[in-house]
This record gives C-alpha cells, structure tokens and sequence, in this order.
C-alpha cells in the first residue's frame, strides 16, 4: 500500500485526503491503527470534521499549517505547525488544517483506528442525501432559507 | 438527583438538556453510564450535534419528535417517533431531533459513557472562544463573510 | 420499537420488564447501549437481580419506588425515589426496585450493553432447569430441604 | 504472596477463599489478573456467587468437585470434575463448586481482573448491613416471614 | 479439559508448556481468560519469552523456581518462588522461568485473555520459518556470521 | 513538539528512534495515540523489538527498507518498502526495520497508546540491570557461556 503521492489538490476545497484504512488495507483488520496521507494545495483547508472512532496525531511532512480543534467547552485550541512538528486531535472532537502559505504542504496522519469514520461538518449538514431539511438548518444556523439553499448549491456534489 | 421538571425552553433554539452525568452525580464516578432529559417547545430543535464519547438512545416521555443523523457515508436516517418509541444515535456522529408538533415534547435520554460530552456543530463552528476565523468558515461552507459574520452574530453568545 | 404501554403486572412479583436491546432492536448491534421500561403494580417488586454486562440507571416515570443494591462489601445501599428522579445500579451487583405506593410506578432503564443480561436471583437458584440440587441449597441456606422445596414450589414456572 | 497452605474450612460452608488480589499484591495494579485459593472439607460448599469484574477459571489441585453456574436463560450447568482438569466460570454469572468426596478438595482459580469482587448470594440477600427488609425478601423467594427470619438468623454473623 | 499430567520434560530446555486456551477449550470464546500447566524438570527452563495479547500469573504446584522479567526501563526483576507462591508477568513483557532446583517443578498459570499467544524470543530469531537473515542477526547481537549459525544450528527443530 | 531532523544514526546500529509520547507531549494524556520518527544510517538496523502496549504503523519519509515480523507461529513476514509505503506491526509481536540500501532512511511511526513502550530483544537479554544470568542465556540459546559473554561485551553500554 502506497500514499506517496501528493494527491490531486484541485478541488473544492483544496486539499485531499488519501487514507490506509482497513478499507484499503485488509491486513489492518483488528490492529486498530490506521493512517492517511493529507495534502493541502496554498490556501487549501481540510475543513472542519470529526472522527467517530478515533483520536488523530498528524506529523507534518511539508510545508506549514495552521490547525486547530474546539473542546466540548467550547473553546478553540489552534497552533501553527511546520514540517516535523506533530499535533493531536482528541476523538470526536470538530477539528481542522489549513494551508496559508505560499507552498503545498502535506501531513502524514495516525489514527487509533483501523477505520476512523469522518464526517466533514459542511457537508454532513449541507449536502448530505436525501438533503437534512431547510427547517432543520435555519432553526439552526438562525439564517433564512435563501442562505441554507445558497450553501447547499454551493456544497453539492459536482456531477 | 432529578431531572422531573421541564427545562424552561423559551431559548434560541425551543429546547433544553438537562444532565445528570458525573459532574452533576459524582457517584457515576466509573459507572459508564449517564442520562439526560431534553424538553422541545412546539417547534422547537435539539440542534445537530455529536457526543464525542458516547452512543445515546432516547425515550419519548410525552409529545412527538422527527429525528435523525448522518452516517459517515453522508446518509441521513430520519424517523417520526412518538411517545414510548426508543431510537439510538451511534457514537460520535451528528443527530439532531425537532419537535414539528403543536404540544411541547421531552424525552430521556440513556449514554453509556457517565460523561458524553457535547459538540453542538453551529455554535461549536461559529461561536466558540476564541472564535474560528471567518476565512477557515468561508472556505468550508463556500459563502462569502457577510453570510458567516450574520450566522456569527445570529448564534453570539446573549449579553 | 416502541415500549409505550404499561406491561401487564398482574403475575408473581407485580412488575414486568419490557426491553428494547439487540435482540428486539437490531440495529443496536455493536452501539453498546440499551433501554427497557419496568412497570411495577401497587406493592410490586422487580425481585434482586443482577446485569452481567452493564451498569443500568433508571428514571422514574411515574409513582415512587424504593430501590436498593447491595456493595460487594455487603452494605444495603437504598434510596426512596420519585417521579424524575435517576438512580444508578453498578455492573454485575445484586439489586431491586419495589413500588410500596399505592398507585402504579414505571421507570424508564439505560445500560451501557446492547444485551445486559439478567439473572434474577429467586429464579436462578430455585427454578433454573435442571434444577440445583436440593443438598447444594440446603447448604447455602442454611435450611433443610422442606423449606428449600417450599420455595421451589411457589417459584415453579406455571403451566 | 503465598496461598500455599489448605485455608482452614471448618466454618459454615466448610470452604475457604484464600485471595491474591490486588488488596494483597499491590504490584497487580492495573495488570488485570488475579488468582485464588480455594479450599474445602469433605462436603463443603462454596455456595453460589457472583464476581461482578471477571471471568473465573479454576484448576484442581486436588480432590474432585461438582461445579456449576447457571445462564441467563436460566440453564444450569454442571460438570464433575478432577485433579488436574479445568472450568471457566463467565463474568456476572451465579456459580459454586461443591466437594462430594470424602477428602478434602482445592482449586487454584485465576481471574481477568486485579479486582473481581465477590458476591456470595445467601449472606447478600440475608446478611447484608443493613438488612434486606423482610417484604423484599417474602416477596421475592413467595414464602413467610417465618422462613425469612429462619435464613437469616442461620446466615447472621457469628459474634 | 484435563492438564493434570505432568508433562514430558525430556526436552531441549527441559520444561513443556500445556495449554488449556480457546484453541483447545472452545468453550472459553468471549470469555477473555485461559490457563496452563508449565512442568519443568531438574535444570530445565522456559526460556525469555512474551505473551502479545495477556498479563500472566503463575501459582507454584511443586518444586521451587527462579523467574524474572525485564521491564521497558531494561530492568531485570527476579524472585525465588516456591510451591503455594504467585508471581505475575506483565503483558508483553519477555521473562523466563527457571528450575534449580534438584527435584521437579511445576506451576499452573493464570491468562487474562483466551488466547494470549507466545513467542519465545530464542526461537523466534533464530528458528523462524522462513529464516530471519543471518545479516540482521549479526547487526542484532553484534557477532560474526559463525556465532549466529552455531545458534540457528542449536535450535533448528529436531527432524 | 517536533521529530523534524534527522536523528544521529552514527551508533552502534546505525539508527535513532525520536519518540513523540506522552512523557515528551504531555497533552496525549488520555488519548490513545502517539508517533515516533526513526532514522536509520546506509546499512542500518533498527534490531528486533517489541511495544508490549502498541501496534505499530509506518510510513516512509525516504529511502527503502527492509521489515519483517514473526508470528506466534513462528512464521517470518518480510517486505521491502519505499518512500511513501506503509507498513503495520501487531501489538506485541517481534519486529525490525534495516535499510539495506545505500541513502539515509526515515520513517514516521503511528501508535495506538500514548506509551507504548519498548523492549529491544537483545538489549533485554544481554544488558539489562541487573543481567540476566549466564545460565539463563546458555540454556536459551543452547551456546557456552564464552559465547554469550561475548554478546553480552558487545552490546554493554558505552561509558
């Protein structure tokens, strides 16, 4: 199993995630790690998600970022990393990274799962199928429906 | 400890949570489990949000509910469920339930962690301490920052 | 799945179990959680028993109950508990709930195991099948074997 | 630590625990194993219990026992067994080993917790400080206060 | 299952492992514990090895025996034990048992897992199949390629 | 925290193992992961070890590598890995890394504890503190005790 690549960072949101999960790799099953190769094009954000399952340790490979997760009191924990440097994401818990450099940068991660799930907040809420409805997320958000269905056009899948 | 009484609802979003988790029942010290009530106004919502360390399963005491969440396959599930009915939201991924009736609901709500924690993914994203700078927000949900500043003020903490 | 209605406690002990774990509820394979409603009649008890796999605790829905466990210390712990109010029973410890109210209580339980198990105490001992024998009983009791078959006969299964 | 020597049996049950918990081997914290001793007179008992933290597994070192537990579906299970043969008894589950023979018996018994707990159901149920109020007990075992009282003056402390 | 023989030591190391795990006692799957029956003759050892998946306990049957394991901080704890004492060995951790004495020695052990597995460390390098490259071992144990050959060449297995 | 440069590798095996676990980053207090980055010289071995508490999970930075591990079959897994493969090492087993190639070699490891610990096979046999007795090592690796004093000269630690 390779994930030497940088991968193709020319999307959306500017950066890609490639995991060795057990998905990919079967001889993982039971060992309860896991790891992935994220690479983040300049300006590019792995925005913010969680894992269900596991708690996540980056090390970064290339470049700088800046990265940061909010506790469940609330508070948003962030620091600048740049090449060598590690950082951890406790289980669960809503984080992010995001390139602000000039120069593609790249992490490699270790999860303490052998499939760590993750859900990408913006698109769990906003693009999800069938769709979470426009009631839910205007009571939630306190935005009208125009700015819910502005988002949801903006998030949804590219055919 | 009880937790007999509805929650005053009359908030932001018509609902209120009202633990009874370790730090409110300190001999749930090892026990690994935990409970809570949650009241909804007539329309009011439990926005979408995780337990990082907890799968939860409710109980309806009273009145109806539409719940749901989204797998990490970026499926919703929804269900209607009525007064008696049980339904379980697995560990770490985002539900939500909203009461669409005219009668004010509540439920119980059993964990098996005696301290879930909570992620409430709108205020988590938009009004944490410090707060997640708007080009991280503008990226993620593809707006521009007028749209993220009127969310940010909208869920602002109530002086 | 619903546990909405009050189960029929018209039998020996005046109370009935109704769960929703995995082997009612399906999907709650590998969530590690489970709930079931107790309904106890006017002087009933939901006899000492105990939950191999889980911790249980309860709310009350409605009446009043007098519950109890005993430490592997042999301390009787007991608590005289109302309508909201929540209790918690550790993993694998001998306990009970008796209703000495003149009106009908319920209670809603939580577990931290999708399949806790149940061993109640009375039936485990004196009317498994096959049954243990008398001379083992007599022994742990402390009694002769007439007392011990009274017991046998008056918690025989019915036919 | 040393659980060499036959514990004296010449008391109630004719049998004797001798632990080698992490109360007596402090070097067991956080190891997960323990072991146990056990001893007992011809036609000793030692009467059914529980161990709320661990599975149980015994090995004859010498003698013969009638060994059993009982399910969750309320099946009871038994085997003869001798010097030099094995027996697991699953966590949570009520079990006792009884000695037939004419000699004396033991077993070495080893646990998957530094901490297993014990839960002898007679001096639980009929000795426990403070006492298990009589109507519990009537209602539980459907027999008098008589029969209650007889228990537990024959299970009382010895002063 | 019966391990009460004890075993065959006319052996390399003079000493015979017989297990009573998941493997050979079906009955213990789930349960998360096994036994063994170690015999060791005058002189003989059960040479540094590990146990991946379990902390061990042992209880001396007969004889006396000199054993240790060696901490993550390179650290050599030993003991004398004699018959009726226990010791435990940490999950992981290599250690070894040794009998100096002039008679027999047997212990029976105590695993928190139903199959804890073990490699013993000697053959483990130098009896694998295929063969671990004398170039690692040269680099391993800092000798020359005949040092590690006149190894391999001594525990080869017998044909 | 950062495991950014390349560790000194000019020792006696020709490789450096810089740790990122929680006694070097307090903050992964609780969460189950750590990382380790390890570089290995031309000819370089990272020699036979084991994490009694950790699988382990690689991937390289640069260079190539030969690794393997043993089974508790005692069967030998091998693979040559380059930059950007990735590798994994179950909890417990025997395990190495050489670089048999004629550039410097690095990989970044994952793991599933915060402290895995680490026993370094030959380290553990033949220079613990205290050492393992001569006639522990002769018996185990069926050799004189010239031999094994002579290992045990060469891998002394350096004053």
């Amino acid at each position: 199993m390779a994930i030497a690549k940088a991968g193709a960072t020319n999307n959306t949101f500017g950066s890609l995630v490639t995991g060795a999960n057990v998905m990919k790799v079967p001889g993982l099953n039971t060992l309860g790690v896991s790891m992935a190769r994220i690479d983040y094009a300049p300006g590019g954000i792995n925005p913010p998600h969680t894992h269900p399952r596991a708690t996540e340790m980056i090390f970064v490979l290339e470049g700088e970022l800046d990265v940061g997760f909010i506790t469940t009191s609330n508070v948003l924990i962030t620091k600048h990393i740049v090449k060598g440097e590690v950082f951890a994401f406790p289980r669960g818990l809503v984080h992010f990274q995001q390139n602000n450099g000039d120069v593609p940068a790249a992490v490699v991660a270790g999860f303490n799962s052998q499939l760590p799930g993750t859900q990408s907040i913006a698109t769990t809420l906003f693009a999800s199928s069938p769709s979470v409805p426009d009631h839910v997320l205007t009571k939630t958000f306190q935005v009208g429906t125009k700015e819910i269905q502005k988002i949801k056009s903006r998030l949804a899948p590219k055919k």
